[in-house]
């Protein structure tokens, strides 16, 4: 069995690279987990892609998430425990409803290499050894690079390092030195818990037609920031976030 | 006048999105800079990338880019001039050779966002206030991208930090505790000076025919590492590589 793990952009429909309209349209059945959470748009957004850039004919199998606890006391083992449940999950589906000649399809927002599980998911398919599954990846573009190009921005300074991160790490990274950050994964706006003065330039889903842009000294935007959270999660429920943090 | 900068992705002909496919076909005339070094295979697939994907009719100007010292004694001061420099000379073709309602397109490898110099020079071509310029970027996936998705990786480990930084910069940011490290415009192979054991996944010419790949201990592979290096400069003159480093 073959999957194709294909990296289908921040959000827009066409966001997503020639090579991964041709890798769509060399699935015969995509897996797509149900989150069930009130992603209903991102659901559609999933489908409208597919609409837009299929020609053939295609299958979608939704496969339940495994439940997650969000806020657990040790992070890594919480999260490659529910790998190993996705895992099994997905198995299951691999076995009772693909064939064996058939090629499978992941669609993965953003770029499969940044701050995703599906690599690993595939790879604890593969290490449980039950079902044959060889892989490639197609990459996307991230919801970095739309931040940055929607800001215009060069995410490094002239010859400088950028450190991408998560809310979670990102005091720390700041205390090893870091002064020209991504930040990722994180949910309650971590970067105004930060000592010192800062720029930020603050995207919400980017690439979408309710895309949020907020650029400025962090002490002075930060209510504006709040208030688009705000928005975004009342009319969506969620909030899909990243920004750029540089010392002033 | 306005100008869209186009990120066309790693080197393949068809790793640039479908909106950036479509922001080409907007596009009256191409700015292209004539590095003189050997590069025609970049050109000409900057050539099949434009006949593949635009329909219509364009036109391209080659600008030669202005000389550049590669190993200055003050790194971003030369950087700097020479952007100003580059900004004189597009500004010249613009004022010389571009109608006022004509859309101007510029062809960025991989990511305008990432090391590259495309929107520092189009701003300081709008700072010098000669000619009126708005622009926009359409972002590209990355060489960094390509890099992960051939070695079927995730680039931060679970939670974790990555640092994105150069060859110059490498054991800085190391010495600052990075451990997780993308390492890109690195002429000379830096990480083989670090102290320790270090796990390497790198690659050359990603997305091209040419592509080299190789990952494992960087003290087992750096040989074959060399060789792939020597093997593309002897073919094409150059190498363009990137790698991800992480300590074992």
């Amino acid at each position: 069995m073959r999957a194709r793990l294909i990296g289908i952009g921040p959000g827009g429909p066409d966001e997503l690279t020639v090579a991964a309209v041709h890798a769509l349209n060399d699935v015969d059945v995509f897996l797509v987990a149900d989150k069930q959470r009130g992603v209903d748009d991102l659901v559609s957004v999933r489908e409208e892609i597919c609409r837009r850039h299929i020609t053939g004919e295609y299958r979608v199998i939704v496969v339940p998430d495994p439940p997650r606890d969000r806020a657990p006391e040790r992070y890594g083992n919480e999260v490659r425990d529910w790998h190993a449940a996705r895992a099994e999950a997905y198995e299951t589906v691999l076995r009772e409803q693909v064939l064996d000649g058939e090629t499978v399809g992941f669609l993965v927002w953003g770029d499969p290499s940044l701050y995703d599980s599906t690599i690993r998911v595939v790879e604890r398919i593969r290490e449980r050894g039950i079902v044959d599954l060889d892989y490639d990846v197609i990459p996307g573009v991230s919801s970095v690079q739309m931040l940055a190009a929607r800001h215009r921005l060069v995410l490094n300074r002239i010859g400088g390092p950028i450190t991408i991160t998560t809310g979670r790490r990102l005091a720390r990274d700041v205390a090893a030195g870091g002064d020209n950050l991504v930040v990722m994964l994180d949910g309650g706006l971590a970067c105004t818990e930060l000592p010192g003065e800062w720029d930020i330039w603050w995207g919400a889903n980017l690439g979408t037609s309710d895309e949020e842009l907020v650029a400025g000294r962090l002490s002075e935007v930060r209510g504006r920031i709040e208030a688009a959270r705000a928005r975004s999660k009342s009319a969506r429920g969620w909030v899909m976030d990243t920004y750029l943090l540089r010392r002033a």
